[in-house]
C-alpha cells in the first residue's frame, strides 16, 4: 500500500526492535482502541484499562484461548501513552520483553490474532506527521537516525531531529513571506507613493536565496556521510595489500558492521573514515586459488577499482615501483580518485616516496606501514579528504544541511523561483508575476517541513521507511 | 570477571537490544544512583529526579560538555523503576530509543562517560536472583527464552518462567522435607511408640522419586527443543537435494534464521520441525564446479553425514535405487538414523517404496515431491518422531521438564540420595544415616531454584547469560 494511502488510527501493530536474540524486544502498537485491544491479550486487564499515560504496567502477554486455556507467552513491562502525548499522537502501547527471536514473534502474532492490523513500512511516523507530532524534515530524521552507519552521520541526523533544518527553512521562509507581503501592499494599494523597486527589496531575497545556496551545497557532503564510499585496495600480491585491509578494520568494527557478498571473490567490510561510512574491498579472498582462478581475480578486481570512488593502490615500498604497477597507474580508466600507499615504510631502505607525473597519475601518496599501524591515520584523512572534496571541507560538523535529495530538490526549486522573482523585478514585470514567483518559493520550501504536502511526496518520504518505525 | 564474583548495587548499563538498524532500541541501567546518575546525562533532570517507579519520561540523552556545549544524542522515552518494584529488585532505567546502531551506541557509550559501569554478561538477571526477584530455575528461563529458535522451545522456557519447574520441585521437596521431619521426631524422642517403619514411608518416598524421574527423563525431549538437531542431505546430484532443501525451509524462516558457513562447502539453514529447530545442510553448492572440487565436495558430503542426527538420502522415485545408492545405504558407518527419500513420487511409473532388509539400512521410507510440496509433513513429522525416540514421544507440550542440564544433574543427584535413603531404611540402617540421605536430597533440589548456591553453581548459571541481560 502507498502511504499516501495509509489509513489513520485504527489499531496497528508491529516488531519494533531487530529479530535477533538479545535481552530485550519491543512490540509496539497505536490506534484508536489500542489500550482496550491490548488488554485483551494481557493478564491484568482492568490494570492496563486503568493505567494513566506514560505509566508501565506489568503482566503477561496471553495467547489466544484454546481448549479454555490461554497461554502465557511472556512476562513483560507494557509501557502505556494515551493521547495526544504519544510519538503517533494516538493511544499506544510499546511491549518490552524478552528479546528472544520466537519470543517477540510470539507476542507479536498474540496481537494480530486480539485485532491489530500488520503496520505498514513508517505507518507509525507517518501517523506521528498526519497528527502534527512531527514535521516531515523531522519524520525524515527518524529515519535517517535509524540508518546511520557513523557516528558523525547520526549526530547530524539527530540535529535536524531536534529541528535544526527546520528552523533555518522556517526562517528563509519568513524572509520571503515577508517580501510577498510588502509587494502585496504594493498591489493592493497602488496609488501609496512607495515605488516598485521600495516594496521589492532585492538585497534581503538575494540574503535568503544564499541561505538556500549554502544549505544546496552542504548537500554534498551529507550525502557522503549517509551513503558512504567504495575504497578499493589494488596492488601486486605481497604488496601487503590483506595487511593493510586488516589494520583499517581495527578502526571501527563496531559501527559498520560486515555485511558478506554473494561470491567469495572479494572480501568487502565497512569502517569508519572520519565520520564517512566506507565499504573497503579487497581481492585477497583469491590469493591462495590456482593460476586459472587468479586471472579471474584480476579480472573481478579491475572491475571494482572501476565502480570505486576511491582506490588504494598499494605498493611495498622497498621494492619500489615495478612495470606492473607503473603500468597500472598510467592507465586512463583510472576513473575514481587514486591514493598510493607506500606500504613497510618503518622498513630500513624504504625507497622514497615518487611524485605524480609524466604518465604516473595518483592524487596523493602515503606512507605507512599496515604491519605496524603506523600512518594509518593520514591514509584516513587523505581519503576523507579526496571524498569530501572542496566543499565538504567547509563544512563543519554543526553546519544545518539537508538530510534528504527531495529536500535538496525542494531548496533547488526554491532558489530558482526566488532567483525568477529577482530577475523579474529587476527586468521591471508587473509585481503579479513578482508575488507569484514568490508564492512558488514559499510553497517549495513549505514542502520541506511538509505544510505542502502531496501524494508523490508523501509516498518518497515514508515508504522508504522500516515497518515498525 | 567470574559471575560469583561481581558487585552488587554499583551503577551498571548495558545496550540490551541488538546492534542492527531497527525502528526502537534499549539501552538499560540498574544499581544504586542509577536515576541520579542518567538525570546527568538528560535534558530534563529534575523531572527524572522526581519520575515515580513505573513511569515514562520524555526528552533527549545528552553527551559530554565540550567547549560549553552538550550535544543532543536521541531523543527517547526513559522508563522509570524505583527499587524494589524493578527487574533487578533495584532503581532501574530503560532509555528507549530509535535504534540505530550509531545511535544505541552512542546512547550507551554517554552513560559509561557519565559514570555508569559496563555490565557483564548475565549481571542483571544476577541482580534479579541475588535480590530475591527471581528464583535460579526462572533466571535460566529467561535465558532458555531468548536463545529459544521455535515457538514451542519458546513456549516450555516461559513455562519455567511462570514456575511450573520451580512449583513441581517445591511440591516434591516438601515430601521430602516432611519425611525428614517425621524421622527426626522419631530421633528426638525414640521412646515413642511408632516403629522406625512408621516414620520412613518408602511408598511416599518412592512416589517423590518417581516424580523426579518423570522430570529427569523429560530432559532428553527438552534439550532436543533447545539445542536442535543436523539434518544431511545426501544423495546423487539430480536425485533432488536441492528442491527438497528449499521445500523444507518454506516452511518457517522467519523462525530460525540463515548462519553462513564460513567456507561455501555447503548450504546450511534453519527450519523449525515440530518445534524442533534443524539446521538443514545441503552440498548444493559444489553442484555446478568442476570434476575435481566435486570430488573433494563428496568428501565433505561424507563428514557432514558422519556427524548428523539425521540423514535424508534423496532418491528419483522414478529412476529408483541405482548401485551408487545401494553402496551408500549398505555403509556400516551410518551412525544416524537415515530416512530413505522416495523423491518425484508425483510422476506416473514411480517404483514403489522399497523395504528396509538385508543389506539396505534405513529406518524409514517416505514419498513426496519436494517440487510440488506434497507429502513434506509427513517427512517431518518422521523427522520428529525419530529424533524425539521413545521418550519424546510420551511428552506432551505441557509436560514440566528442567531446562538446563544443570537442574537435570540436580535432579540426578536427588534421586541418587532419595534412592539410598530408601535402601538404608530396608537395610535398617540407624535412622541418623537415612536423615543424612534425605538432607541431601533436599539441598540437591534447592539447588534447582538456588536456595542452595555455591560459586560454582553461580558461574555456571550466569556466564552463559549475554551482556545487557
Amino acid at each position: 500500500m502507498k502511504p499516501s494511502e495509509y489509513a489513520l488510527n485504527d489499531p496497528i501493530a508491529a516488531i519494533a526492535t531487530a529479530l535477533v536474540p538479545s535481552a530485550l524486544g519491543i512490540v509496539r502498537a497505536s490506534g484508536k482502541g489500542t489500550i482496550e485491544l491490548a488488554a485483551k491479550s494481557f493478564s491484568r486487564p482492568a490494570i492496563l484499562l486503568e493505567a494513566g499515560g506514560n505509566s508501565l504496567v506489568h503482566g503477561w502477554v496471553l495467547g489466544p484461548e484454546t481448549g479454555g486455556e490461554r497461554e502465557r507467552i511472556d512476562e513483560v513491562m507494557v509501557a502505556v501513552y494515551r493521547a495526544p502525548k504519544s510519538f503517533t499522537g494516538e493511544d499506544s502501547v510499546e511491549i518490552i520483553g524478552h528479546g528472544g527471536t520466537a519470543t517477540v514473534l510470539a507476542v507479536y502474532r498474540a496481537l494480530v490474532a486480539g485485532g491489530f492490523r500488520a503496520a505498514e513500512r513508517g505507518e507509525f511516523t507517518f501517523r506521528a506527521f498526519a497528527n502534527g507530532k512531527a514535521d516531515l524534515s523531522r519524520a525524515e530524521a527518524i529515519r535517517e537516525i535509524v540508518d546511520a552507519k557513523t557516528d558523525l552521520a547520526r549526530s547530524r541526523a539527530a540535529d535536524r531531529l531536534s529541528g535544526s533544518l527546520s528552523s533555518e527553512i522556517t526562517s528563509i521562509k519568513n524572509a520571503f513571506v515577508a517580501a510577498l507581503a510588502a509587494i502585496e501592499v504594493e498591489i493592493e494599494y497602488p496609488e501609496d507613493e512607495e515605488t516598485t523597486s521600495g516594496a521589492f527589496d532585492s538585497s534581503v531575497i538575494g540574503a535568503a536565496i544564499a541561505r538556500l545556496e549554502r544549505l544546496e551545497s552542504a548537500w554534498a557532503a551529507e550525502r557522503l556521510y549517509q551513503d558512504g564510499a567504495r575504497i578499493v585496495l589494488a596492488g601486486k600480491t605481497n604488496a601487503g595489500k590483506s595487511s593493510l585491509f586488516n589494520a583499517l578494520l581495527k578502526e571501527d568494527r563496531a559501527i559498520v558492521s560486515d555485511v558478506h557478498g554473494t561470491t567469495r571473490d572479494w572480501i568487502e567490510s565497512g569502517a569508519d573514515f572520519a565520520g564517512i561510512p566506507v565499504r573497503l574491498y579487497d581481492t585477497a579472498g583469491l590469493r591462495v586459488s590456482d593460476d586459472a582462478i587468479e586471472a579471474e581475480g584480476v579480472e573481478r578486481s579491475k572491475e571494482l577499482v572501476s565502480l570505486a570512488d576511491l582506490t588504494l593502490y598499494v605498493v611495498d615500498g622497498a621494492e619500489g615501483l615495478t612495470p606492473d604497477d607503473e603500468r597500472f597507474l598510467s592507465r586512463g580508466d583510472l576513473s575514481a580518485p587514486t591514493i598510493l600507499v607506500w606500504n613497510k615504510a618503518d622498513r630500513e631502505g624504504t625507497l622514497p616516496l615518487p611524485a605524480a607525473g609524466g604518465d604516473l597519475r595518483f592524487d596523493r601518496a602515503v606512507a605507512l606501514s599496515a604491519k605496524r599501524g603506523t600512518g594509518l591515520d593520514g591514509l584516513v584523512a587523505a581519503c576523507a579528504d579526496l571524498l569530501l572534496g572542496d566543499r565538504g571541507r567547509a563544512s563543519g560538523r554543526r553546519e544545518t544541511a539537508p538530510g534528504t535529495e527531495r529536500q535538496r530538490e525542494a531548496i533547488a526549486n526554491a532558489i530558482t523561483a526566488a532567483s525568477h522573482a529577482v530577475e523579474a523585478a529587476r527586468e521591471g514585470f508587473p509585481m503579479d508575476a513578482v508575488a507569484q514567483d514568490l508564492e512558488e518559493t514559499i510553497s517549495f520550501l513549505g514542502e520541506i517541513t511538509g505544510e505542502v504536502t502531496s501524494a508523490d511526496i508523501l509516498d518518497a518520504v515514508f515508504s522508504g521507511f522500516c515497518v515498525g518505525k
